[in-house]
């Protein structure tokens, strides 16, 4: 393809975009087609300049920021501030990506040298890395219109690992998904960045085209249950099947103990009640389930009402979600076992809904511990016995995240075990909507939370996105730079069997760090 | 259930194992419930305890190693010093994935301390590591008895992870694997590790339930494409999906430069011989399919007659392999522009055979390429145009391996790259049958070489069985040992960003490393 024929497709793809206009069948052909080229031309690049393009982006998406966010906010309704605050986490995202990979952890480089007396008989040089997947598709979500969208977590990370990216615009910010792809597509163009690295494709035809087309090779997706499970689906029923790592639905349990009941309901129920209602509940991550001693019902409920008496309410982010939302909480509320402890509403900008059962209840009926609500409401459910929890835990579905609210002294080791097997991230006496961005994080879960074993939040998110090579009795000068002796990359190799860090001035033999400086300045 | 009730369940498992008589799925459920309780009980011991099982089962396979191999021997008709071999990997393997949990790799430990100045707005103490995915499920392979069977690569890595084990035994070897699985329970029970981790199970109707059971968290797979494919789809229709890592069927395409063939072209014929007739040719990595020059089909048919002048050949595995293995080459055989180069025979011991084409007939019918012939049979194709090899290897599926006999000044970096793409393993002037236990191994290769981007061979096979957990803010006494600041068990923590490897002594500080002379003693 000529460079002005590749201009005119994305162009037009784009510009489509702006218009609402699906992406046609041979629109995406190509399309992919050219992130196939780019990814090949682009896949054997050093590190550094892989790094480059992502703070390209970095600093695309900021100098774009005021119009960006104009549009988001115009958008999704989602106020200011937070999306002030959403896109510099996604900027700072790229950059905390682009400092990692400099680093040169993903490449996992392992080498063993040739060892005539290795315990199962000569081991031949054998020497293993990281290579990217190819192009990989990602699927956005509304309600993180910048973290988990075009530029979000699957596209930053994919791109760290050396794939290309087609993401499939979400139909709820159409203008946004178009201007971000432009910022990025021009940013990645003036920092030399191989043409069609990035792409956009919209329309749900597109969608289902595109993870069933043999040029891509990973799926990454944010959404809900119902759609991600019927995207799984078609994935597995491909020929060649390939790794879908969807985000779906979550309900984010609460457990609070009686002591810690006693001791801080008025701060428990305050901040639970912020939670839920962040960003209109809208956050995969809400806590849709709080469980507490039983006896204060009344109480509960007018602490909750004082909590919430100044909460602005919002519209929801479509017509569709506020539509699934009433007739989520409808169908909740009119379960047997379940009554309201605080009225809301479905208005246009609905007020806060808090429904309440017993563990005696869900016992009987454990669906109503399964009831993802999309919006600002959640449900209280009040146990007699605290030694009950662990085994309500068990009622559970997979979910990204579990909470206990408990004081130093209580006795929750079996608890927190059985929340270590459902969850993928466990808090003490915090709230789980905020979700860093960091080395240690873990946004994951057993499914219906996740597809996968992996995470879509953090550096260990670009793991995902590549796949191990190894070469036997290569020549020196054939191999890739990270397995090669000389190391010119200055990337982590373990070499056989042993750990070695490259300092700063690429002293390998010193087996120390790189300094924890580096990121520190992010 | 008691002591003595769990004793019967494995004995009876056992016992019918031994006579031919398949697990019922009552049995099966019994089974998976201990396996369960085992690995509950179990999940949380120290890796050095954990690392005792694993060496007290190597010390189990090595006393009753003459007892084994005489089963096997009689079995699979493999030769009693190829089976030697074998087991002896096996128990080196174990060996290995010991050394390697001991030093605590495998947890990924990573640790974000609280960061009030973080990028994207303050950071809570944030720390992750890996945990055990919970009871997994291995099929075993007829090909390597020991190796990929009952105590092999996905049974040792899983239990190496924390995980407990249900192995459906091969029909072609069940008087080993019920040996085998005696004298691994048997080393278990006295090492003193919960009894359940590790059961038998026989029959394709226990096979097909293990796939579809509730308390299965993952499957181990080593066969066919075909019923490798079967039970993949059977995983993707469950309501809760989970891995299915599994190693189908594979071609290990061998590329030959005009310039290697120039200067070894009896090497190279005499190396080939050995490698796709080793075992009878059932290795998952033979060599079948050899691109060579075009000019010299005599030369190469008569080079290859005197290469296996000497061969004995023995029966293959099973008499249903052999069926296959006869079906596969009259097919190719007949296939227009494949011809006859080296006549073997399908007797019960069957002759070698070697088929014949050229680059112009598999550019026609790429499917000529595609066809694994499970026995001692190989196909050569004949190019013109070493510039076609490029365009060639992408007519293959995906490989577990290729290989390029190439000269130190031949321009193959082309044809490299596009190898990488296609397969797990680059060879340089080897074989690849023969497939090293160590650090850097990667056995394995894009669909249908393998379903996943994961090894079944070498400690990184240890991290499949494994899924992340992250505890946020949670006091320090609450911490598993992996994440604890004082780090007890002396593992490998990221620490903000940093990697610290605690040296012999336990001093974290030091930055240093483990000494390779520990697992240089295996």
């Amino acid at each position: 393809m000529t460079a002005a024929a590749e201009t005119t497709v994305r162009e037009a793809g784009v510009g489509r975009a702006m218009m609402g206009e699906a992406t046609g069948v041979e629109q995406l052909k190509a399309t992919l087609e050219m992130a196939q080229a780019a990814f090949e031309e682009g896949r054997t690049a050093a590190p550094a300049k892989r790094a480059d393009w992502l703070e390209a982006i970095a600093a695309g998406l900021e100098w774009d920021a005021a119009a960006l966010v104009e549009i988001a906010a115009r958008e999704t309704h989602l106020g200011t501030p937070r999306l002030e605050g959403e896109l510099k986490r996604t900027i700072f995202q790229l950059l905390l990506f682009a400092a990692e990979i400099r680093r040169g952890e993903h490449y996992d480089a392992t080498i063993d040298h040739t060892d005539p007396a290795w315990g199962m008989g000569p081991r031949p040089d054998l020497r293993r890395y990281n290579v990217p997947l190819g192009v990989v598709g990602v699927f956005g979500a509304s309600n993180f219109p910048f973290a988990f969208s075009v530029m979000g977590g699957d596209s930053a990370s994919a791109l760290a690992a050396g794939c290309a990216v087609v993401h499939k615009a979400h139909d709820a910010h159409r203008e946004l998904a178009a201007r971000t792809a432009e910022t990025v597509t021009a940013a990645l163009n003036a920092a030399g960045a191989p043409s069609g690295l990035f792409a956009l494709v919209t329309g749900r035809q597109a969608g289902e085209a595109l993870v069933e087309h043999p040029l891509v090779k990973a799926i990454g997706f944010t959404g809900s249950t119902a759609g991600g499970r019927a995207l799984l689906d078609r994935v597995a029923a491909r020929p060649e099947p390939i790794p879908f790592f969807g985000e779906l639905g979550g309900i984010n349990a609460v457990f609070v103990t009686r002591k810690a009941w006693s001791a801080r309901r008025k701060e428990i129920l305050t901040g639970y009640a912020g939670s839920f209602t962040l960003g209109m509940g809208q956050f995969c991550t809400k806590p849709g389930l709080l469980f507490v001693p039983a006896g204060e019902t009344a109480e509960t409920g007018a602490e909750l009402a004082n909590a919430l008496a100044d909460f602005t309410p919002a519209p929801l982010l479509s017509e569709r979600l506020h539509g699934g939302y009433a007739d989520a909480v409808r169908r909740l509320q009119e379960t047997e076992g379940v009554d309201v402890l605080l009225e809301g509403d479905f208005a246009a900008s609905p007020a806060p809904t808090v429904l309440h059962s017993t563990a005696d209840a869900v016992r009987k009926d454990p669906d109503i511990l399964r009831q993802e609500m999309f919006g600002p409401a959640s449900l209280v459910v009040e146990y007699g016995d605290e030694s009950e929890l662990a085994r309500l835990a068990e009622l559970l579905e997979g979910q990204l995240t579990t909470t206990l609210q408990a004081e130093e002294d209580d006795d929750v080791a079996g608890l927190a075990a059985r929340l270590a097997d459902i969850s993928g991230r466990l808090l003490w006496n915090g709230w789980p909507t905020g979700v860093t961005v960091s080395y240690a994080q873990h946004h994951g879960g057993p499914y219906p939370a996740t597809t996968s074993a992996t995470t879509s939040v953090g550096t260990a998110a670009i793991r995902r996105f590549l796949r191990p090579v190894a070469y036997q009795s290569f020549p020196a000068s054939r191999l890739p730079e990270p397995l090669q002796d000389g190391n010119p990359w200055g990337v982590p190799q373990r070499v056989d069997g042993v750990w070695h860090r490259p300092t700063a001035d690429g002293n390998r033999k010193g087996i120390s760090e790189v300094t924890a400086g580096q990121e520190g300045q992010l």
